[in-house]
């Protein structure tokens, strides 16, 4: 983490490559640096010589009287490798590369990004870019890139993969204290910058915008970590598959599947936003509340219809409607009209029409916060006047006030009508209150600042448990033989691995003909059930390859023939490898359990319903590796199926924690076997007694 | 309609209870009307006489010299009744009521308010109201409002429910032109506001604010007329429960079920939108653009991270990315740095900094736009600089220049940074743009626009087909023997009903006792299905009440034995009028066909996965009767289980055909029948010869 400081505080910066040209249309660092007030020592750097603005330039980078904490590199792409060698060879530990053109463009460009990598090994030296407009640290004045923008500065950092959050932060995050542009991340990425960042006492809020990432099981511990100390929101874009494309081709990132990022956030406490918007308010969110003692949210409106509004978006928020108490009712019916229903939403405006709008707001405001059974307030009010013109609509000062004396319960803001800017900028002044554009965006905000305040931050560290009764030695002969005879695909025996873990599995056994089956039933009992066995088949029923709940020996033996039948009749070329038979059992719910290993994230589970309509109803949820109970337990939670292990229309309930414990014997087991690549149980029947693997398929690397 | 005129076009007014108080602090009405520079005869009217404000006061409505076109009420609520009489008796034929206190408070005033109706029966006198801030009229500087507001006139009409429509159309609607708050619409409702605001050729945008409707298929004629001609936009209220709880009590309105909101809206192309901020835009869209060929998009990007961004919000949004002509790519190409590849979305930046950010931003535009493989195109740039400051910055000439040179084509504007108000305003200022605050609002924009260009406008009138071989005489004889018994569900005889209308049922009979099973068994063929027939038991299957696939006599009778044994054990009381006998098919996909009437829109059909997953999965999709041939294979693509019936996994697709005919005879069934509160046919088995009801349900009223 130190080798970031020279990036965000550096005493001292090179600027490589600096242009002669200076003034409005010269896209120049120089300016730009000095115009910002950087307090440092300015060294620009040109083989021309000379001065620019006023400054000495020097011809190359071993004429600089000292070594430089920074250097920033925007030569022409062709010559930045042997800058990048020159500022090495000088000890610079930190050089920004500006110019473009590398894995964001040709194989030309791919090959010199991993040459400039070449360059800086063992030497101690990092790199952020290329393809970047580098950092922007607001506290010290200093900002690295070659275009002017409004220095807004705020306690939030960015952490991005274009420039545009640097210089549009203002829109995007509502100002700006300590930013990177990672471009390209051939060397610094995202990891590091957010463990620098969430040690840096002075932000509040950490913002990433994300195309992609090589790390993502260090980036995962690391914003765990973070996140238990402050927000951090990422806009993850390239969701889209045409997106992917696009992201691919701009920062060289491989974007990965989307619901991997999203597993991975979740594990991790990032808060993912939707797009830039989200990402504004949330920023002022975070920025201005710092406490939310519960979810249940109280409404003061100027309008029923506005209350209605505000209900709807309180509801899909999974936040909840306060019950205002007794005392509270007393004191809002002593303000309305006899007429009027005292309710949540406080409709104040007929009250505030008789009495003075101000008085009214403001004892119901006093009334209403002082409830303990109300956790924030949203206020809808008009900024129709001019707010100079009509003292009686400048809610400004009654808002604050009521803030202030309730600093625990945020007071949100829903105004409309012209002169919403004027009237906003007088509330957000003392920075106690947000005012949103909708009563949407005002309670998605609330709903992100209860998540986060009760669910991610502080909470426990990850304690996966240990399973010490694994079968290590059987596991190990069964993948070391595989590997022998280069198997890529566990069939059969995938289920024993699944019963050296622990997991239980339906006992089975493959006959290589009609009287090894029959023996086979005779032991288990009957009714079995009988499937074909081929390398060449996996859905097994589509070429009526399964017979099921067979009950003595003719039985058997038809289906023997059957089965024989309708698969050389279906698929004539498939080499039959026997057929497996397993005790009949009566169906339990049939669920999905499963694994897939990302290249970023590694093993990532899956959990969902099991059967034929597994890819109709894509009715699965995912978690990374390795998972607690608790997050197994909520993958269970979030699918539909767990209605079904409920106990839908009158069944008895399945028993979910053999399920729970099925899942984190398989995460122990993805995460001890590296070479297990995918694995896939279903169905898994899930029943009253306990659960039982039935099918199930492994990958090898 | 012509009794809407005085309302919005009132040559003289009444108001009626204006206070004496005036300025500031007093919400007076006529205060506002003066400022509003209305040309009217105004005429105030309170009990104390006087002049009020330079006008003279009369004392009573019938004093006033002539009979006013608009009387606007805003006595105490008591008063009420008494001047609505004293107004119709005067010849007064619209009526504002701008008093709160009836169906939106207590008991008191719910009757009142029916009683308001009573006065004007027969009188031919209308009322807007109670509970409303009436109506605006910029056009004519009219409003009837009590607080002053910035009357930003736009092509824009509003009608709500809540006054905050009208006050905050800024911010809402992008301003507006004519207005009405229908209140409580005790007597005038949307639809006819709507017919009224869709024949008047200044609005280029109609916004609905909706908390419920009692008059749902009159609406839903109307509708469907005018959205042919002009956008309809509605922001539906109360779409959660406890909204629908708070819509209830605010304007007396019943919410109903929001996905019969939904389907409403959906058959006459009202485009619902989520919340104040995409009506917003959405009003800005339709005021600015007024054609796009297709939804072929290009992006003109000066980052390529935010090119990712666009290009995600267009596939999220159902729009496509524009491949560009061979033409335009080397028209690009020529302007781009040799290293970087041409592609949609287009990234300026590297070509600008060389080349001169305007130059290079118009070369690209022209070919872009020019480019017949382009539809409309999204433009990101940054607000960084004083738009004074740095010519080559401000875009709005350039912009603009290019969108007067393709008028077919939206140009549309994604900008960023600390002066984008500035920006924003100049390159809005020829109302040939819109600019949007992020490409998901942008590309949610042009995907409306698309969508009511290319699929709602000018779209031809329903023709649901009419099917002349229903025996209408079985179903008349069959629903009025239900109707003597004073039955209110039939069972087993809503197969016959069904069977009446041309649906292919499974053919089933009763079976008092194990002998008859057996002859019907037998005279069917086997193997049979059997099934318990009880009043008390409608998921036969749970009680142990269904054998299937029974394949001769003695299974017959084993079955008979069996369901009756568990069924009582499990269900003493039930009374068992015997066991229903069919023919066991195959399995076919399960599918659900229903209807239920709603009391304000009429029948409801519905389509879905059928079987036990029914209430699981909620695959289901609905639409308002009567179909067409067309909304009923869009019900069947809409859901998931759609995919089944394509051919899952290797299976042959169902007939869809015969689907879409049930669907279509099921539609005309519940218009015939409006004693027909509800059907439910499920499962319908759909395979590749046809498709069969197998169990039904009919709910009588």
């Amino acid at each position: 983490m130190e080798s970031l400081i020279p990036f965000f505080n550096p005493r001292s910066i090179a600027l490589i490559g600096v242009s002669t040209r200076t003034g409005l249309q010269a896209f120049n660092i120089l300016d730009q640096v000095l115009a910002g007030g950087y307090q440092g020592r300015i060294y620009p750097v040109n083989p021309r010589g000379g001065t620019i603005s006023g400054l000495q330039v020097y011809r190359s980078v071993g004429e600089i009287p000292e070594t430089p904490d920074l250097a920033v590199i925007s030569t022409p792409r062709t010559a930045v490798p042997d800058v990048v060698r020159e500022c090495a060879a000088r000890g610079i530990k930190a050089i920004i590369i500006i110019t473009q053109g590398f894995a964001d463009a040709d194989e030309w460009g791919r090959q010199k990004q991993q040459e400039l990598l070449e360059i800086i090994r063992d030497t101690g030296t990092r790199i952020v870019g290329p393809n970047t407009i580098g950092v922007i640290n607001l506290y010290e004045n200093l900002n690295t890139s070659f275009i002017g923008f409004l220095r807004q500065k705020a306690d939030t950092a960015v952490i991005c993969q274009s420039g545009i959050f640097l210089l549009g932060a203002p829109d995007f995050t509502a100002g700006i204290g300590l930013g990177v542009d990672i471009g390209n991340a051939a060397d610094v990425g995202f990891t590091e910058c957010l463990a620098y960042l969430g040690q840096e006492p002075r932000v509040k809020v950490i913002n990433l915008h994300m195309e992609g990432i090589k790390d993502g099981l260090q980036f995962t511990e690391v914003a765990r970590r973070v996140t238990r100390v402050k927000p951090v929101l990422c806009l993850k874009t390239g969701y889209s598959e045409a997106g992917a494309r696009a992201a691919s081709s701009h920062s060289g990132s491989l974007a990965g599947e989307d619901h991997v990022f999203s597993a991975a956030f979740k594990k991790c406490g990032l808060m993912r936003v939707r797009d830039v918007e989200e990402m504004y308010y949330l920023n002022k969110t975070f920025l201005t509340y710092s406490s939310m003692p519960g979810r249940r949210i109280a409404m003061v409106t100027i309008s029923g219809g506005a209350g209605i509004m505000a209900v709807d978006a309180c509801s899909s928020h999974g936040l909840e409607l306060a019950e205002f108490s007794e005392k509270t009712r007393q004191k809002l019916a002593a303000l309305f009209p006899t007429w009027m229903e005292v309710n949540n939403p406080a409709d104040i405006w007929p009250a505030g029409m008789a009495r003075g709008y101000l008085d009214v707001l403001e004892a119901s405001l006093d009334a209403i916060l002082d409830d303990p059974g109300v956790d924030a307030v949203l206020v809808n009010s008009p900024a129709y006047l001019e707010p100079g013109e009509d003292p009686r609509m400048d809610i400004s000062s009654t808002i604050n006030k009521m803030a202030s004396r309730y600093p625990e319960k945020p007071v949100a803001l829903w105004i409309f009508g012209a002169y919403r800017p004027e009237l906003a900028a007088r509330l957000e002044k003392e920075n106690r209150v947000v005012v949103y554009p909708s009563p949407e965006r005002a309670m998605s905000s609330l709903a992100a600042l209860y998540r986060y305040l009760h669910e991610i931050k502080n909470r426990d560290p990850l304690h996966p448990p240990f399973f010490s009764d694994f079968q290590e030695e059987r596991i190990e002969a069964i993948l070391e033989r595989a590997a022998r005879e280069g198997l890529k695909n566990l069939n059969e025996t995938a289920l024993e691995i699944l019963a050296a873990c622990g997991i239980p599995v339906l006992p089975s056994a493959v006959a290589q003909n009609v009287e090894e089956a029959v023996k086979i039933a005779e032991s288990m009992g009957y009714p079995v059930v009988m499937k074909i066995v081929s390398p060449q088949i996996s859905h097994k029923s589509d070429v009526g390859g399964v017979r099921i709940n067979l009950n003595g020996v003719r039985a058997v033996k038809e289906a023997w023939d059957e089965i024989m039948e309708s698969v050389s009749a279906r698929l004539p070329s498939a080499t039959i490898k026997g057929v497996l038979i397993q005790p009949y059992r009566p169906a339990g719910v049939e669920v999905l359990l499963g694994c897939k290993r990302d290249p970023s994230f590694g093993p990532v589970l899956v959990f969902g319903l099991g059967g034929i309509y597994t890819e109709l109803f894509r009715d699965v949820s995912f978690a990374l590796a390795p998972l607690n109970r608790e997050e197994a337990l909520d993958m269970i939670r979030e699918t539909r199926v767990f209605r079904l292990l409920q106990g839908y229309r009158g069944r008895p309930p399945a028993d979910t924690g053999t399920l729970v414990e099925c899942l984190l014997r398989l995460s122990q087991l993805v995460t001890l076997r590296s070479e297990i690549m995918e694995i896939d149980i279903n169905p898994l029947l899930a029943g009253p007694q306990g659960a039982v693997a039935v099918d199930a398929r492994i990958a090898l690397e």
